[in-house]
């Protein structure tokens, strides 16, 4: 009962195999998962669709597609056809949503405004053919420290922004508390976000410091870190999201340790600071 | 001529002694520094204040008071304490600008905006103080990166939000590239600001990746990274502002090299990139 809405991403425990991952969640009455396309790939993605249908899980969401900010056309190009095997990788799966990161800047541009411009110029292309596979976009904006290099989205308001040029039912975002924690204007934007049923993934992480060097694998364990999580789950959850409620975390500590443990140990700390 | 309003931050250079930057600055036909108080306090603030006027050279502003989130009485009285201090050793100095770092948040706690809300308080005593000694009282938005253990103002719009509560002969901001680059909130704030006559200070650091361990020491040299320097100049400028614009990089690349070295390329570098 407790675990009902609660949601693994793989990431959290990328030490485990999808095998692994399926029993061990079965023996903790963890029902939902969140996949990532490498390991699925490597899986194989109709033999995963099988491993979770047969295991009882639902797949929250599929991550993920985007890196849209590309100039060169070739690169462009590659990035539109990368993305849409992404949405049909997401149809198999049986999961309604694919998240999207958006891409950093490319080499020599400081022109931040015109890359999430050619994301949305993107999205115009990708959004119609989302929607014709039941599959929903998630736009997720990144913690400003990643603008340069990685995601040129970094608040939840800009996200929104460029989802709202788009149909709910194709366009709309991820709220991470690891990416928005900090912003005092994200409050308002979750609850435009779920007004308008644009919430279509909610992730959670802690904020630890010290950052460790490139920023990448360094998010808390629920409860290590600065995030107010509670608050947070009951912010989205006034705006009106009922859905899943997935732990995101990419730490080093965490991969050095037995997955089952770690497992087990997430879902304690989801009900002790989240719930 | 092109120099006329470029002021080098000690810190780019920790490595010069104050009468190796006060010299370095003279023979490069650089008018003008900021100064950090432990280096000041080291040499003397009497003997730092004799120096730079013998060597003709403007303080732009002085670094830094602030840190002044604290619950606990005793730190707060004595973080109180501590920035009448920096308000009196910059007027000794000569310099009308003391830079304000807010503070983070207090170990447990994970409430921002109640922390937000210490830093206006403290101001209440502050700013008249400042007032009267000539001192103007500039409050930095950091990056969003150092909100929870270093400044719980992540944003000009914050920052500028704060401010406005006294009058700008008091409180005012500091603008500083490195800090509010990917925010496309920020140029609004930066016309703000300058319509209003509170932008005390003008900082540039370029944004280089990947971000070292800790994030302090990775301020990126003029022209090496993402942000798009000379668009920043051009809106500060176009907001009305006319004083200096100071280079502070946090480097340790930089501070490996000789200092005399680092001094010329960096005014180089700000005339290629800024002006």
């Amino acid at each position: 009962m407790t675990l009902d809405r609660l949601s693994i991403n793989q990431m959290t425990v990328r030490q485990l195999s999808l095998p692994e991952l399926a029993g061990a969640c079965r023996r903790l009455g963890i029902g939902s998962v969140g996949l990532w396309r490498e390991p699925v790939q490597a899986y194989g993605v109709e033999a995963t669709a099988k491993l979770v249908r047969d295991a009882g899980l639902t797949v929250t969401s599929l991550c993920r597609g985007g890196f849209l900010t590309a100039t060169d056309p070739r690169r462009r190009a590659r990035a539109l056809a990368d993305n849409r095997a992404a949405i049909d990788e997401a149809a198999t799966l049986g999961t309604d949503t694919l998240v999207l990161v958006a891409g950093g800047l490319p080499p020599d541009s400081r022109d931040l405004a015109a890359a999430r411009e050619r994301v949305a110029d993107a999205l115009e292309v990708l959004a119609p053919r989302a929607g014709e596979r039941g599959v929903r976009l998630a736009i997720e904006p990144l913690h400003p420290m990643y603008a340069a290099d990685r995601c040129v989205v970094s608040t939840l308001t800009q996200a929104l922004g460029l989802a709202e040029r788009f149909p709910a039912s194709q366009v709309g975002v991820v709220v991470d508390t690891y990416h928005i924690w900090w912003d005092d204007s994200a409050p308002a934007a979750v609850a435009r976000a779920g007004e308008r049923g644009r919430i279509h993934a909610f992730q959670l992480a802690d904020w630890t410091t010290p950052l460790p060097e490139g920023v990448l694998n360094g998010r808390g364990q629920l409860g290590d870190g600065a995030v107010d999580l509670r608050g947070w789950r009951s912010r989205v959850d006034a705006a009106g999201f009922t859905g899943a409620i997935e732990v995101e975390l990419f730490n080093e500590g965490l991969w050095a340790r037995d997955g089952r443990e770690v497992l087990e140990e997430t879902a304690g700390r989801y009900v002790e600071h989240v719930l």
